[in-house]
C-alpha cells in the first residue's frame, strides 16, 4: 500500500492508499519520486477520462514526468547505485520486439507508459523501473529540473527528425510547454533563428528571451510576413507545429522554403486540410512523432551544458498533499505559467 | 516558322506553322524532334487551357516528353554532336538562381518548362536546348523508349526520395502513366514487393508483368487487408500515393509500417483530410515531389541495363500529321492504354 | 551428446559426439539443422586456429551459414512453428545493451556468434535459437539457398550503408563469396552498371552473368581506365572494396566520383595507406561494416523475389560424413568454386 | 594598375602596383577589400611557393579571407547594392558544370580560388566577384569578423557533414585557426560536450572559454583515456580530426563510439595507416572535406545570432602597408595568436 495521487474518473482526483505491486527483476532499479511534473495528458485524463482510445476504466495514479532517487538496485544493475539522483522515461517497451529491435522503441505497441490506462503513473512515493530507462542526474542538474526532462524530450525528438542543418532558420507554432521546449531544443540544435508565433503575450515575451528569438502575436502580424521578412523571401528551413491547433497546422506550407521540412508535435482534434499540391511546389518534406527515443541522456547533456535552461519553464511549484490544488490549478493556468510540477513528501 | 502542333485555346489544337524564334548559345545544341508522348498535362491544357494558376493566353506549342537527333552544337559543347541520338528535360533553370545552386533546380521559379504557358512545347520539328540538360541515349534505348523517360523520370524522383533500403516492400496507388512507371522504378529501386493498387485490371494485369508486383483491384478487396496479409501485419515500408485521387491519398497510414515513408505523386484536385494522429502514430515520413532532379541519366542507366523496360506502356503511336487524332484519343483512352505516342515526319 | 563437427585445434577437425546444453527459453526454438555454407571465417579457424582475438581455446563445433527446420517452439513465440523451414542469424545479442536498444545490435560487445570462440558453432544435428533472429524461409527458397543468407546478409549490409540511389554505378573490388554477393545486391539495390574487378577470369565471368556487370581483369586492364570510360570520366558512385587486399584497398580514390561512397567489406590484414588529401579532393565518404543487422528478411524477400540468385554461387556440396573433406577443399578451392555446403544426415 | 601584396615567388613579398583586369558582368559586384584574413594555405605559398600540384609560377596576389564594401554592381543584380557591408565566398564555380548543378560546386575542378595559383586574391583595393558568392554582414557583425567567414565555413562545412544529433559529444584534434572554429561551430551546431586535444596550453585555455569543452593537453594525457571517461566508456559521436598531423589522425577511431563518424579536415602530409578492422569494429563512418558550400549565409546567421563569437580568435591585426610584417609574423606566430589579419588601407 502506497500513498499515491489517483485518478478515479473523469473529475475526480484523490490523494488516498492504493495497492500497487511493483515486482523487481534483476535489471530493475527502485527509485524514490522527488517531483513530477504535470502534464497536458494528465491534466486531459482529469477532465475527460480518456484521451482517443486511452479510457480510464479502473482508478488509475496519473503523472509521467519525474525525478527521483534510487533506493534499490537488481543484481545485474552496473550502471547506477543507491543514492543516485535520477530521471526516469516513463515508457517501458518489449525489448524483443520488432520495433525495439529496429531501434524504435517507442512505437513498439506493447510499450507500458506511466499513466496511460490501465499503466499506473509515478505520483506515488517508489516505482520500480528498468535501469535501461533510468538516467542519472549530472551535478548541476536539480529534481525540478530533472522532470522536465520528458517534455523536453518532445521538443528534442521534434528537433532530431527536423535534421537541423546550422544556420538554419526555423518557425515554432504554439507556445505551450511543449512548444516553449522545442524552441529551446532547436536553438541549442543549432538553429541561428526562431520565430515563434503564439496569441498570448507572456508566452512570447518569454520565448523572445532564449535567444535569437522572433516573436510573432498573432493577433498583430500574419507569420507569413514575418517569416518571409526574416528570410528574403525564401521560407524558414523548418517549421515545428507545436500549437495542435488545425487552423495553425494548415498555414504551414506558406512558411517554408523549397525543400523544407515540417515537424508535427501537435495532435489537432481534426484531421486537418492538406493542400498536397502546395507542399508539392515546395517539395517539403513532413515528418511526424511520437513521444521520442534515445533522447534522454542526449537532453540531459544539453542542460548540464548550460545550452538548454529549462528553470524559466518551471512557474509552479505545489507540495504533494496540495496536489489537487495543483491539478485544478493547471486545468486552468494564468498564461504567465507553463509547467506545474509536484514535490513529494520525503523529498528533500 | 516551323510547323507545329498547336493549342490555340481550350478545346482547339491545329497542325500549323507558328513563328519560333531561337536562339542558339555557345552551351546549346538544336534537336530535331522524334518522338513526343502525350502527358497527361497536355491533355489537361488541351480540355481546359488551364492547370491552376497556369493560364493558356496566346496560343501554344504542346509536348514536353520528347527524344531526337543533335543537328547543330554550340561552340562550347563537348559532350555532344551532331547525329547524337538524345532526349531532353523539359525544365531549364537559371544557373544562377538559389534553388540551383543549391541542386534543387526543379524548385528554381524562374524553371522555363516546355508546355507550361507561356513557354512553347516541342511538338515541332527543332528546338534548340541547353546541352546540359540534353542525354544521350544508350545505343540499345530506342527513340520511343527516350521519350518515356520524362514520365519516368517523375517515377524515378519519387523512388529517390523513399529511400528505399533494398528488400523494402512498397505500395502503388493509382495506376496511370506515372503510377506504372514508379513502380518499374520501385523495383529496379530494391524493393522485393510492390503492391499496386487500381480499379482498371488490365492495368493491374500490365503491373503484375513487371516483377514481384501484387495486383489489388480496389472493387474486389481492401487494400490494407492485402498489404497487411503481405507485410505479417507489420505494413508497407513505403506508399508511393500516384491516384491524385483525395479518397485514396486519405488512406495511405493504413498501410504504412510504424517509421514508414509515403509519397505523394499525384495531385489531388482538393486538399485531402490529413489525420495528424494517425501519422504520429506511426510516426510516418511525408515526401512530396514537384517533377524531378539529377534524374535523367539514371533513368537511361537502368533502361540500358534492363532494369526498367518502358516498351510495354508505349501502347499507342501516331504520325504527326495525326496528331489532333492522337490527343483525342488521349482524353479518352481505352483501359489497356498507357502512353499515346506522336511521331514526327522526318523521324527515320 | 551430438554428433558434430569439431574443431579440436588449429589443423585438427573431427567429427565426433560433443556434449552441449541447449537451455530453451520461452522465446527460443528449437530447428534441425538442414545446410551449413563454409565460411572463410570457418576455413581461417581451422587453418590458423584464430582470427585476431578470438582464439580457440576449446574444442569448438564450426559453421554459422546454416538453415534448418523448426522442431520445437518456446511458449511465448506466435511467429513460427514445428516444421518450418527457416535460416538463423549466427549472432545474438543482449536486447538490453546500449547498442541494441539504438538499433545497432550488431557493434553490441555481448553478442553471442556461432563459431565464434567460445560460442560454438551449428554442424550439429540441433540448436535452440531465439525466435527474433530465426526467419521462415519462403516457399520457393530452398535449404540450400537459406544457408546462403547469411554472407548474403554482408554484401547487403554493405548495400544499404552505401545508401545506393537508383541507377548509381559501383565497382566491386574482389570476387569472392561476399564480393560476388554484394555485386548480386548492389544489382538488385537498385545499381545500373556494376564494375567488379578480380585477377580470376572464372570468376569475372560468373559475375558477367548477374546482369549490367562490366568484368575487368586485373591482370589485363587498370581498373581507374575502365571505370573512368564507364563513366564518362566522372567517377563510379561507389565503390564496394571486397577483397581484403591491402594494394586493392588503396586505390579506392582513384576509381570514385565526387562526393562518392567507398564502403569496406574486407579485412586487409595490415593497415592501409590512407591518402586523405586525395579522399578530401571528392568529399569522399568511407563506411564500414561490421556483419549485418536488420537484413534477414530483406534478403528472403529479394531473393523469392527472383530478384537475388544466389543458386550460382552454391558450387559445392558434401554429406555432413564428409565433412572434413569438404573443409580441406573449401582450404584449397578450384577457382570455379564460391560456396562450399554441408548436408547433416537427417535433411530430406 | 593597383596596389597589392604580391607573391613575387617563394619567399618573396611585395607591396606593388600589379595589373588585373576586373571586367564585371551583369550579375557581378565591384567590392572595396577592408580586411583580410592571413590563411595557412597563403604562408605556406609564401614559404614553399607551391601545395601541391599547385604552384607559384607568375607573381601572385595573396589572400582570400576577406570583407569589404560594395561599390558597383551590375545591371541584374537585386540583393546587393552599393554601400552594403559584405564578405566573399573566394572561390567561383562554373555555374553549368556536373558538380554545380549537383549542388556540390566546392568540389567543380573548373574552381577559380582567390590566391590558389593561377588565380590572383584579394590582398588588393577591389574586386569584381559574383553577387551570388557574395553575402550581406548583418549589421552586428564587424568587418574584422566578417573576413573570419572564411576559415569559419571550413568548420561548419565539417559539422555539417557530421550530422549531429543535439547532445553529441564531439572530439577536436588541433586547435589551430581552423581547430578552433571547427569547435565553436560544433557546439553551436548542438554538441553537448567537445573535447578537445593540442599540445599547446594557450590554444586549450582559449577553447575552454567557448562552451562545455574538455581540454586535453596531449602532453599529459591520452585523449582516449578522457573520452572515455567523459562518455561512461562508450566513446564519442563524432571525431574532428583538424590537426592534419598524421600520428593524430591515426588514433580516430580509439576515441570513437559504435556507429560514430570521423570528419578529416586536416591535411596530413603522408598517407595515414588506417586500420580498416578496427574502424569496421565500430562500423564508423569517416567524412571527408573539400573547402564548404552552401555555408556562408549560415555561419553568418550564428555570428549574428551571437551563437558563434569569432572575436576571441582575432587576435592580431595589421595595417596593409605592414603586410609583409604579418605575414613574417603568421609564418612563426606566439602561441596564444590564432589569426592575423591585413586592413586595407582606405578601411573606415
Amino acid at each position: 500500500m502506497m500513498e499515491a495521487l489517483v485518478l478515479e474518473k473523469a473529475g475526480l482526483l484523490r490523494i488516498r492508499d492504493i495497492d500497487i505491486v511493483e515486482k523487481m527483476g534483476p535489471q530493475d532499479v527502485r527509485i524514490a519520486i522527488h517531483t513530477v511534473g504535470i502534464c497536458g495528458s494528465d491534466v486531459h485524463y482529469y477532465e475527460r477520462g480518456a484521451i482517443g482510445p486511452y479510457v480510464v476504466r479502473e482508478p488509475m495514479v496519473l503523472g509521467h514526468e519525474a525525478s527521483g532517487t534510487v533506493i534499490e538496485v537488481g543484481r545485474e544493475v552496473a550502471t547506477l547505485k543507491p543514492g543516485d539522483r535520477v530521471c526516469m522515461e516513463p515508457g517501458v517497451p518489449d525489448p524483443n520486439s520488432r520495433a525495439s529491435r529496429l531501434g524504435i522503441y517507442n512505437l513498439d505497441p506493447a510499450v507500458r507508459f506511466w499513466a496511460t490506462p490501465p499503466i499506473h503513473g509515478c505520483l506515488r512515493p517508489t516505482v520500480a523501473h528498468p535501469a535501461a530507462f533510468t538516467f542519472k542526474l549530472p551535478d548541476n542538474v536539480s529534481y525540478a529540473e530533472g522532470a522536465m526532462v520528458e517534455p523536453l524530450a518532445v521538443g528534442m525528438h521534434a528537433v532530431n527528425k527536423a535534421h537541423i542543418r546550422p544556420g538554419d532558420t526555423a518557425v515554432v507554432l504554439g507556445l505551450g510547454a511543449i512548444g516553449m521546449l522545442a524552441c529551446a531544443a532547436a536553438i541549442a540544435g543549432g538553429c541561428g533563428k526562431v520565430v515563434v508565433v503564439d496569441m498570448v503575450q507572456p508566452k512570447l515575451d518569454l520565448a523572445a528571451r532564449l535567444g535569437p528569438v522572433v516573436p510573432v502575436n498573432l493577433k498583430e502580424r500574419a507569420p507569413a510576413e514575418v517569416v518571409m521578412e526574416e528570410t528574403d523571401g525564401w521560407g524558414a528551413d523548418i517549421i515545428f507545429e507545436a500549437s495542435g491547433n488545425a487552423e495553425s497546422a494548415e498555414t504551414v506550407f506558406d512558411l517554408l522554403c523549397p525543400a523544407g521540412r515540417v515537424v508535427f508535435i501537435g495532435c489537432p482534434a481534426r484531421p486537418i486540410a492538406f493542400d498536397v499540391i502546395k507542399a508539392q511546389a515546395k517539395e517539403a518534406r513532413i515528418e511526424t512523432i511520437f513521444r521520442y527515443a534515445h533522447v534522454y541522456p542526449r537532453a540531459l547533456s544539453l542542460m548540464s551544458a548550460g545550452k538548454i535552461d529549462v528553470k524559466p519553464f518551471i512557474t509552479d511549484r505545489y507540495e504533494f498533499k496540495d496536489g489537487i490544488e495543483a491539478f485544478d490549478y493547471a486545468c486552468n493556468m494564468k498564461p504567465t505559467s507553463v509547467k506545474v510540477q509536484i514535490v513529494m513528501p520525503e523529498a528533500g
